[in-house]
């Protein structure tokens, strides 16, 4: 099924058959970035939040975050999908070390865990991740907005947040030293 | 094509068919666990290493490592994997976070990458977990042997790992702070 | 001045005139332990918190702490602040790697920065360690109350915790992924 | 003592007799950077390793270091330490968090324990840091060396580290997934 699209300059993509069919079958392999304006210390000062219009219309808000794609490296992913969804003068800092800061496990059924998306059973490395130029969002993100730590952790923000990522945040601002008190 | 093994008890396994499908077409998430003895204060003393029978009957060495099945946490594949490779008694102590130690990328083809698995495009978090009960390998793994660090980083053992795994070994003993001067 | 104290079998005690001296002189540090509660999967159960008697004579929230000695290993100090702290039968299994899951700086000055300290300038290295025997809180600590987490991040705790301590509980159930939603 | 500096513009430096007399009290606290030189993936390519004239005229090897001074937090004194040792114009990246990627503990005795300082008992929160600039050292190093990771860890360039610190490189290095196979 996935012939048809030979020969594939991209051959990490696949048909929408056959996503659904291996969502149904293995956990998918994330990256998720939390894009964030650090002072010249290091220090975080803003987080970036990204405004989703959602299939169904509403307006959801989301992180950077992309699948790894069939033999592609965790560093091209996490690069490839900044750019998807910052634009290409975002500048971003890649870490030193791929390790993630958290892993967030995304489990298709609400209420049985605090994350989930309804596609997929998805596990997510998580990198805090500065960026020193200008964003634009594109794809399907509407809007970048860049809030202070003690905004981003805000209930009503939170809520927001697809998937339950409002304790994605958190959790990444707690590696970064700058949960607020 | 899943079908067939409906109703299944185990529905994160997949056939053979299925599986070497899937494996085309994303990475596949494993878990690997370095097993480990310590002493009274957390140092490491002894790194558990497996010894394999490959299919083609030479015999290799390596750790406890099994696919996150689809719908499965972590924690579960974590403990699913260890109880598997090291028996029912072995005690181990799972780690308070599920933030990896490091992150392993295994890729098909050899030489490319410090790391490869013929099989497929995996990816694997990595934990060092200390054991304190007595372990009785099953499955297909002959024996375990206990290598102190020293041992562990032989470059005789090294070239005996599994998929270039010896680099796991050392990155996971630097974490431990166990790496030997 | 701590020739009086010779021969010393503790050679990294100081008299109370030159700890004083110390504290003005350069940052002192600290190890300091969040004691949990584990289910067999490593998940976090419980947080344990001791209530003290402040010299003032009020009741504060505080956290296995104590300084490193000269001479003394950060291991040896983890396991010593632990005994001392919750008796001789807690258990505590300390962490495999040495790196602390935060560092927690606290400055003289209360409000300049979230944790605070009167005596010094401290540098405390945080780690999560599980105890699974009995606490038997010993020196100045009155009670080892266990919390789970929802009630150890309720304001009206984080408010009573010494220091801004608060903070430091919550980025260590962060690490941990125990965060309540 | 430290009476006669008064009034101190930096109050955090010490006597060279107060600075004795702590170091005989106190475990005391540096904080260390690895300089890095990163690709565009944040991949590790090179390490920067110090020159420097010991006072017994003989040349070792070294990181970036220096001590954590009395009210000083350690983002301030990573920053001030990798300008003194790098130059105005090295540009380095600071981590957005502050935990390390590991703890180096150099005890008095050589021999006793893999890292050592004749001065003192020295404790060390040890930072990949990425430079982009122009790196032209100064205070007492002759000369920075940008080394492959192969070339960092050879048993030549470790034997010339000072105190030890051919081990902190490979546990950077392990930590940045860098370790040469």
């Amino acid at each position: 099924m996935s012939n048809v699209r030979t020969p594939d300059p991209n051959p990490g993509w696949l048909s929408d058959f056959a996503l659904d069919e291996t969502r149904s079958r293995v956990p998918i392999l994330y990256v998720e970035a939390v894009p964030v304006r650090i002072d010249s210390h290091g220090q975080v000062e803003h987080v970036g939040v990204l405004l989703r219009a959602s299939p169904a219309g509403t307006m959801t808000r989301s992180l950077v975050s992309g699948r790894v794609l069939h033999g592609e490296s965790l560093r091209d992913a996490l690069l490839r999908n900044l750019e998807k969804d910052l634009g290409p003068t975002a500048f971003p800092q890649l870490p030193v070390s791929i390790t993630p800061c958290t892993v967030a496990e995304y489990f298709p059924l609400p209420g049985v865990t605090p994350l989930h998306d309804p596609r997929q059973h998805a596990v997510s490395l998580v990198y805090v991740v500065p960026v020193t130029g200008d964003c634009a969002p594109r794809h399907d993100a509407l809007e970048l907005t860049w809030l202070t730590p003690e905004e981003a952790v805000h209930p009503r923000v939170a809520d927001e947040m697809e998937g339950g990522r409002g304790l994605v945040v958190r959790q990444a601002l707690a590696h970064a030293g700058a949960l607020p008190r």
